[in-house]
């Protein structure tokens, strides 16, 4: 008889990005926010395990200034881990293995950001997955890419270890264009989603060898914080003192046994304006319309609005997201440029 | 020794045009605000007769919805005619006419939502016209045309009457862009755009002739009327029965002695967002900033906002804009099509 190993997900809520600005901001990032689909993203990382065998109730790893906005939207059964500052993924994950040390749960780490159409196959790819990290293998999930993208890393397939799951021969930097198209056409490369599943005894066997350091800083903050009502609160004093790190180079391009699952599973970072047109639901004239958003005459514009009425008349390929205090406009295609945006309003911004 | 006929400003505030919505709506149309300079239109076209010889306090005929707003930006000194319904424009200037029918003013009738940029070129016009003025003629001023507008009724000028003011020959309506560009190339037209200079008495008198029921009614919607405080309030039974019509088409048509004082004097009747731009002042990228608007390599577009930051990203040739609860975008050279806009808005409305 076949035991489960129970897999607990672990939602890492760190970002604060500004690429979907003015709706995402510090206050209330990306993650919070109903962009895809009715639900927040944080609340579409979360329903995404119902129904997997032995999925236990979630680790949310998240910045401090968000513990309100985490309860209210994730469940009561969760465990929420409050950042008392931010030290990138690697100690965040290794604050959630501690806490999951004793029951030596399977992780399952996600981004709290991205969006997955094809739900069935991501459980599929976790199955195949599963008996690899039964073994102390650590495993990532790769995605089958569509298009030369420049703006992820790539991860190089190695040997087959068993149906669907590959050695990882090596992680590749964000490509330029030329390299991205190359590795396209050559095949065995997929996007470095951020997702990864392994024990929290072989993620913490891995940090004990590769950075001692950044575990007993963890360890030690776990062990000088609180931890009460299912939350736990690490020792500011403690996690200051962790070196900040990625995953990607702090385990997973060092350690051994690391392996890949290749998917294609609709995934998406949501990374840009762009990006959410592509995955939103569009009109006749290709327009996709959410909130009190009117196109007339109009073709091909993604119009958000979480207030004012936005009334676009005959143009084309624009992108208008409005709030209450600030509308960007830019021209589909240029959504990265958000960031000259969000530049020139700190600029205005009064000095304090 | 020359007697200057006092000459009285009849300002025309009837409009509530939706050219320039969202910012222009009927509870506050286009004249009350400040679209081209830090005073209002209305503003603007009181201060026009500052400095002219003989200008006595103005007379204001306005929808009765607008007393308070007129009263706020208006002269404590004016008189002002809340007209009990809206007649168009002959009945309007009746009201006036017969206000000041005792005095014998010369009325320099202007709409309130005009803009005169060369404000000595219309000192002058005026002054063209005042001998003419004395003799009984009504006098209209033409706008020397830079284009073949198509928006503009125009004026056929004859023989001329004294240096710079002609006979009118005849009245051009509205005409196709083949017949205003004939008229262009061909010279001796002006645009109409709707200033009047004549005698109370003149215009009574042509009203008598040509017009005896809209006399009548005007003067028993005054009889009937109250009068206090500078305000004359019209009987809404008595104008209810006045007909109907322009100046135009009610008297200047019809009358004999019409002449015309043919000016360019910078004027605009600012009549849509593509106009607005014309005149606005542009930064070096060709962009005009009005409010809480911001261009991040953008060119040529206006952003204008009463409320929220607007920022335009990497766009070129758009209009944008921004009120407290509605936001508008379209293309430049395509303001004609705000009209939709309003239209869908109406659709949208809740139905009373």
């Amino acid at each position: 008889m076949t035991v489960t190993q129970p897999i607990t997900p672990v939602v890492l809520s760190g970002g604060s990005g500004t690429r979907l600005w003015p709706v995402s901001r510090a206050e209330c990032p990306k993650q919070f926010i109903a962009l895809t689909a009715p639900q927040t993203m944080f609340e579409l990382t979360l329903s995404r395990l119902d129904g997997l065998t032995g999925a236990t109730p979630p680790v949310i790893v998240a910045n401090a200034a968000h513990a309100d906005i985490i309860r209210a939207q994730g469940s009561p059964d969760m465990t929420v881990i409050l950042e008392p500052c931010a030290r990138n993924t690697a100690p965040a994950i290794a604050l959630a293995a501690l806490a999951l040390e004793a029951q030596d749960s399977a992780m399952l780490v996600m981004p709290s950001d991205h969006v997955i159409t094809d739900v069935p196959a991501f459980h599929a790819a976790i199955e195949r997955a599963r008996a690899l990290v039964a073994q102390g293998w650590l495993v990532t999930f790769g995605i089958e890419p569509d298009a030369p993208e420049t703006g992820f890393g790539y991860i190089a397939l190695g040997e087959a270890l068993a149906p669907g799951v590959n050695r990882v021969a090596r992680f590749v930097e964000k490509p330029d264009l030329a390299r991205a198209t190359a590795m396209l056409a050559q095949g065995g490369h997929v996007w470095n989603a951020g997702i990864f599943l392994f024990s929290a005894r072989a993620f913490l066997d891995a940090l004990a060898t590769h950075q001692p350091e950044m575990l007993a800083a963890a360890r030690r903050a776990i062990a000088e914080g609180t931890q009460a009502d299912g939350t736990i609160r690490p020792s500011q004093d403690a996690f200051a003192t962790c070196p900040s790190d990625s995953i990607d180079y702090a385990v997973m391009e060092r350690a051994e046994k690391v392996a890949c699952v290749p998917v294609s599973m609709g995934w998406s970072d949501v990374g840009s304006w762009d990006a959410l047109y592509d995955l939103a639901t569009k009109d006749t004239g290709g327009n996709a319309l959410q909130g009190s958003a009117h196109a007339i005459e109009a073709e091909r514009c993604l119009i958000r609005s979480d207030g004012p009425n936005v009334t676009v008349v005959g143009a084309s390929d624009l992108i208008v997201i409005a709030t209450g205090d600030e509308i960007l406009i830019l021209p589909r295609g240029r959504s990265q440029d958000v960031r000259k945006a969000v530049a020139a309003l700190a600029e205005r911004a009064p000095k304090p």
